[in-house]
């Protein structure tokens, strides 16, 4: 019905940035420095400039208020609830990444007044519909987890099969029967038996594994279904 | 850097609806009646209004420049490159949806002056960056179709191998082999043998099957690989 004039929603955009610490997924989260919600824990994000792309605008917002730099974003989804923000009409377009947590020093700064990791079991009450940001973005996550490898960014270049079950654990929030895992991610070839086993650990040493990264590439193009 | 107040880009929302014309895939596109770009197709769709969230926006520009009502759409990406728009800054919304043609009368009205449906090999030069919107809905479509069944509302209810693999072919754009797909269909417990034939055809008659609803649900639910 409206014309290219005004009246037009506000337009912002927000970030989940899960950080896996070791065994445990995290999310990034800002505590607002203004109103609305002023003290609040929310995602990094804000208002779209007129000369950048949502995509641009997410990036941006989380350097501002996490000192996070350049960080690749995929895009989530939409939100537009009519009543998410109390000051009005906001539309906001989430991004979303998974990185290793202990690769970025965060520091609080703009609208933000501090800036932490969140174990997402262990989540504050949230700003806005952020707690249904987060549900959309934790199965977004556990959705990719089921169709395409993860770890290539996460894991060290060797690693043991309990490094990536503790992956693939804390992803899906639950503990994986050991002997079904191991014989899964092993039929999969994504995974290059090193002949190698770690060195000074206490307990008996385990196999070191690397990723084929040729397979790596064709599984991610293609697809699989890991059934958990 | 900008507060809630103004300027804020102007939001819209588009909808990419794929239709099956038995063999050919089709998708709706609306002549615009009006500038910029009057004269030329484009997806239907218009300006997100204060009150509506951008499903709601995308069903009603849907009705109010086609007629199809009600229809189930999915959001599937959310456009915002700085240019799109002669007008000035203007994001996108897309949904989409992908429906038996011939279960939808389309009548052009309001900002449309004529509306139809266009085999997706055959489009007419399309306004904005909607050949962009296009690109990402056939690549989600045809993702869509590796992990998920599709066909229970698009084949009639009684089918033939051959119908589900010219759905199959028309959504893909590519000829398949008949002997490695009837196999990989059959694997999946996805169809059942009702131990009928065609009646009333001049060749040779082809068996019929229906979906088995319940594989058919959590096979939806489970997701899987059709290696094509």
């Amino acid at each position: 019905m409206y014309s290219y004039e005004y009246p037009r929603p506000a337009l912002t955009v927000d970030c989940v940035i899960f950080g896996l610490d070791k065994h445990t997924l995290k999310i990034l989260l800002i505590q607002r420095a203004k109103e609305p919600f002023a003290g609040s824990w929310a995602f990094p994000g804000g208002f779209v400039d007129m000369d950048e792309t949502t995509e641009n605008a997410a990036k941006r917002e989380l350097e501002e208020e996490t000192g996070i730099q350049d960080m690749f974003l995929e895009q989530l989804y939409t939100f537009s609830k009519v009543d998410r923000d109390p000051r009005g009409r906001v539309v906001s377009v989430a991004y979303y990444a998974l990185v290793k947590m202990q690769d970025y020093k965060i520091s609080a700064a703009d609208d933000a007044q501090d800036a932490r990791w969140f174990a997402v079991d262990q989540l504050p009450p949230l700003a806005f519909d952020h707690q249904d940001i987060f549900s959309v973005a934790m199965e977004r996550l556990r959705g990719k987890l089921r169709y395409q490898p993860i770890g290539f960014e996460l894991l060290p270049e060797k690693f043991t099969l309990s490094q990536i079950q503790d992956l693939y654990e804390a992803v899906l929030g639950k503990k994986l029967d050991k002997r079904n895992f191991r014989k899964k991610i092993l039929s999969m070839n994504l995974l290059v038996d090193l002949q190698e086993r770690q060195k000074g650990v206490a307990h008996r040493s385990a196999k070191l594994y690397q990723f084929d990264r040729n397979n790596y590439l064709a599984l991610q193009e293609k697809g699989f279904v890991f059934e958990i």
